[in-house]
């Protein structure tokens, strides 16, 4: 999978000169057409639009059958380009429709905000919801290319930029105790976006390439996520509650890194370190404590499980994680009670 | 890929020894639960059944949605296993359902028609029909296993052996000259196909190995599919003059033979021969010269094509196969003619 950085009027055009596609579609949303599809549009040969309605809300079946009907009604072939222009959800569902339309056709990701850009854009997760479940159905296909320019960054909401700012956070606690240290003294408009986004690719790109289908090693990657998807899930449908994706993944990773404190993988001066820095970032999400069941009643849905066993990726120290962690109700309850007490 | 010919209860025990799934599901339609399941049943661990109906028709999306419905209520999670008994529908669409479901699972193939066991099984391609098109939507994920066992035909009405056999004959035209003779002199009754499922397999399995994804050589398996296709699909709501798979492709073998026979491909001996044997099997369908332009508009979107070209694999003599043959509608009308005025 090759991942370029930089403006996209020279990735997108390296990546076509030595191309012969037969037809060429792009896939966007309000917030995609009106803010990055011009700088795009002249780059592309001719091509057709698909629009959808912003919102992980539409990342389901029905929004899946109007892209495929579009691409069928334009007569795309196998020999065909969809491009992906967008959020996460585009890049997932405009991913997982070109990698099952007539059994896969080319389809490259130009992520545009910081949360695809850092995370859901590399590694070939593809995927859409599935009655409430994030990500039941979907397949591992690499895209052909990946395109990153940091100018689309401009156009986004500064919540949006905090929320992928948690998979940054994530790949430092994971893999990179140097670069943790540079990132938590500093605040969010302090830090350097450019050289993070980076950062952030070559650890998800190096641990991809080790273990594609997450067998193994690629659990890592979801620290913070066993209980950070519970919460998101269980906020989904809370109207004004409602988290972004990185907001949910702050909190599970403070509730994670709790449970490895407990278990004696992580140490004291680390959990305060983790906690401190992403309470400064993110506040605290509001949990009542009668909600705990539900919350871990929807771990169970986690695709890293094995049977009735929940098992999560837990840090043994700050740059290290170990995966495949078996975690009882009891774990998941004491830290979420352990988060909400702060 | 592992394929296994034999009794079931031989291969399906030797294939679970050693595995250790924490669910098991099988998904069946009313024909297989009814002749095939109970020799299944005994030699799965705990587990339940998914039934949907039979029948091409049912081959689409909202088949799809029930089987990911129960899949979820079920809580399958991704060390399970979904075991799909049934002909080509069940198979494709439960592969689909299961490489889909979490990313994808565990599933096997249990080929219960002659159709499947000779080819829809091997191979790896998956997925369902979208808006009247044939396979639409899908992916290429080959199964953990294939279970071939010929006592399932027992139950198999004739018209559905001898669509099968359509296939039988196409691996002899393409890859084997001297199988071909030897089948050519019996009548359909008459054949070996114990020794025929066998020969197909491994044609298959080879083509497969050198090609997973149809790039290139693979695309020889789409001999006579090109027209057949294209006429099982113009037949598909005509009611009783439906066609199954076999007698479409029976159909567009001969159909396409004599496209190659005016490329100079094919010698007028070797189409005779072809032409001989397969009226003598399969009789002739009767199409209306009214409805060629229909049939030819639905070669467009065959998955083979490269933009506007329509291309097809050809004979170029008995037991030897060219690929990417371009056809112009002149070609297909010519040769919709010439089988028609049989």
């Amino acid at each position: 999978m090759s991942v370029q950085i930089g403006p996209i009027a020279e990735t997108l055009s390296q990546y076509l000169s030595d191309k012969n596609y037969s037809k060429v579609m792009i896939l966007v949303d309000q917030n995609t057409k009106k803010h990055c599809y011009e700088s795009v549009k002249p780059l592309l040969p001719a091509h057709k639009v698909i629009q959808i309605k912003a919102g992980e809300e539409n990342k389901n079946l029905e929004t899946c059958s109007y892209i495929w009907e579009q691409m069928t009604e334009n007569e795309l072939d196998r020999h065909s380009l969809l491009v992906n222009l967008g959020g996460g959800v585009i890049g997932d569902m405009g991913g997982f429709c070109a990698a099952t339309y007539k059994r896969g056709i080319d389809f490259i990701q130009i992520p545009t905000t910081l949360l695809s850009q850092v995370d859901a854009s590399v590694g070939g997760k593809l995927g859409i919801d599935f009655q409430g479940f994030k990500n039941h159905l979907g397949v591992f296909t690499l895209p052909n290319a990946v395109l990153i320019d940091k100018e689309f960054l401009k156009s986004l909401p500064e919540r949006e930029l905090r929320s992928g700012f948690a998979e940054i956070i994530k790949h430092c606690l994971i893999q990179d105790a140097t670069k943790w240290k540079e990132i938590r003294i500093l605040d969010l408009d302090q830090q350097n976006l450019g050289d993070l986004i980076q950062h952030s690719v070559e650890i998800k790109k190096k641990v991809v390439a080790a273990d594609p289908t997450e067998k193994g090693l690629r659990k890592i990657l979801n620290f913070g996520h066993t209980l950070g998807h519970a919460i998101e899930t269980f906020f989904l449908d809370k109207g004004k509650k409602r988290l972004l994706h990185g907001e949910a993944i702050a909190a599970g990773m403070i509730a994670e890194a709790y449970i490895g404190f407990q278990k004696g993988m992580l140490g004291e001066d680390e959990l305060a370190q983790v906690e401190e820095f992403i309470y400064a970032v993110y506040g605290s999400v509001n949990i009542d404590p009668n909600d705990f069941e539900a919350i871990i009643k929807l771990t169970q849905q986690d695709k890293k499980n094995k049977g009735k066993l929940v098992r999560a990726s837990i840090l043994k120290g700050i740059g290290d994680c170990a995966y495949d962690i078996s975690l009882s109700k009891t774990d998941m309850k004491k830290a979420l009670a352990y988060y909400s007490g702060k």
